[in-house]
């Protein structure tokens, strides 16, 4: 069973940092659809977003807002995905969600296409598959094809996140505060609490009692579960830097079997949805303002980690664009495999 | 021997981001010199500096720039460094050298006074102490305190290092950066050759052949002088932020013995010049901005890395002023040996 060729689409929350790059991506893969609705908060609803040159207007998201709708994506927070994804299913309309609440649940698939859409084998519509985390599926489009040659025994991963992945009010704070400084006035701080601008700090995610954040947690706990292999041990560190819409992460990676780095580039030149930007000579390697708009995600700094034995151990820097392929872009390739 | 009580202090490279350092830092610290000589290129000379209610007038380093100099604070680069520090100690003038340029030559002590002062128990003056890597600093200030308990055997690490590291004329194109995007101009780029703000990159450091950069050598090669051990495995990655003047580092550790965070952070938290900054509660962690101008190397998420055997492995984060702890700071304290 699959999506009918040219599906009735809704995007729920469709004014926000990755509720609008749905359109452009849609038009960009030449995705067919029938009627698109916009959808979100009562405070948003009202205003209009131009796609193809028709002007939508944005409606406010109720439990009748899917009546016709054969795809919904999600990206309003897990809240919401809460609430309406199930009344969604319940009207016939399959959901892909952006946020992490349906991630982990066993019976929705969890699905980067690249790594694994056979995953969908089984799914039967109309239902929910999840996109990972946004820093999961940055990095793990370029570890994947090198665990699938030699496997990974060990991760250490060590983000570089933008202001993005919290949201376009943040991106916008993050804006304002450059603003201040130029005009030297104090940092505005209403949305984050904190200065952004030339400042870094630990990921802003609820802590847990072993000392991690969800967001570490949750890139384990998606790894395993994308990888169907609960066995490759993850440490991970997520750090937020004043970055406006690319992840960026500094990977140091343990291999079963071995590896070296050319042989590793050649893997990583071939591998679909990646792009090796590796140019010792002249110093240019994965930077977010270069992954920004782009559907690939970028892979550089590939060598050998001398403190492991020959073969067994690689370094890696990635950046990809978290609105695109770490979420809006990912959600509509997990439509195309539905409608294929 | 040791230096005069009272030496006469020259500062080349005064007008520099780390020169500009010494003066407040020596005043904060009651270091008691004689006379002060601000050294720097022909192009600063002639510039005045405030310090105690006097105004220096700052000269034009040349050969006999150091008659009557007890103690030179070098921190002009590695290129002044190699010919200016000789022609000083052959004056009998003795420099702490904030360059790259000797701190591997064998006789040449590299001294982190917290860590191994002893290393000066066999200096004979006049000659040439030097400053670490200002990351290597930062990292090890948190790190071997753990390395003492249990050994450390093996580490990961990737920076966010802080505009300062690569001089004043960073951090004001940085901060021109944020001017330019606030008025809607293209990015100034005369002194880095690409936008800063809103991005990081790979350290700008030559590359090698092996793929590490030279930031990333000095780190591993440094680490094993200051600590007079080859044998502990290293792997760094080195990216620059868009932060003004604090180095981050996020590290993940491999014990020889054992230690569970709880006996980390009481180390930690009893080890001098570190300061431990790990509210789990309130997500507070190291933060570049509560670095700046601080002494203390801020360290937090102190966490066991459960993707090693218990007990075994530790993550940590760490933040510290490159301009005072990783630089200036370093240097003076350095002084306070030699004069003690």
């Amino acid at each position: 069973m699959s999506l009918p060729d040219n599906p009735n689409i809704a995007i729920v929350g469709a004014t926000g940092a990755v509720g609008r790059e749905f359109l452009p991506i849609l038009r960009e893969r030449g995705f067919s659809h029938g009627s698109l609705r916009l959808l979100a908060s009562s405070r948003s609803a009202g205003s209009t977003i131009e796609h193809d040159g028709n002007s939508h207007t944005v409606q406010e998201l109720t439990p009748s807002s899917f009546e016709g709708i054969d795809l919904a994506l999600f990206s309003a927070g897990a809240s919401i995905s809460k609430e309406y994804a199930p009344i969604a299913v319940k009207q016939g309309t399959t959901v892909i969600d952006n946020s992490s609440c349906f991630r982990m649940d066993e019976n929705v698939p969890l699905i980067v296409p690249e790594i694994n859409r056979k995953a969908l084998d089984n799914f039967s519509l109309p239902g929910i598959v999840a996109v990972p985390n946004c820093s999961a599926i940055v990095a793990l489009m370029a570890i994947t094809p090198l665990h699938r040659a030699v496997g990974v025994e060990r991760m250490v991963i060590s983000t570089y996140q933008a202001a993005s992945g919290a949201g376009a009010a943040w991106m916008a704070e993050l804006e304002q505060q450059a603003h201040d400084f130029a005009e030297g006035r104090p940092y505005t701080t209403k949305v984050l609490g904190r200065q952004y601008l030339f400042n870094l700090f630990s990921h802003n995610s609820p802590m847990g009692s072993d000392g991690s954040n969800e967001e570490e947690r949750k890139i384990i706990q998606e790894t395993h579960k994308i990888w169907a292999d609960d066995s490759v041990r993850i440490s991970v560190t997520c750090i937020r830097v004043a970055v406006l819409r690319a992840h960026c992460a500094s990977i140091n990676l343990t291999f079963r079997g071995k590896l070296e780095e050319d042989k590793a580039r050649e893997i990583l030149q071939s591998a679909p949805g990646v792009k090796v930007v590796d140019d010792r000579e002249a110093n240019k390697f994965p930077e977010p303002i270069d992954a920004a708009g782009q559907d690939d995600i970028l892979v550089g700094r590939i060598r050998n980690d001398n403190s492991q034995p020959a073969g067994k151990g690689l370094n890696l820097f990635v950046a990809g664009d978290q609105l695109r392929k770490g979420a809006a872009l990912n959600a509509v390739q997990i439509a195309e495999c539905l409608v294929a």
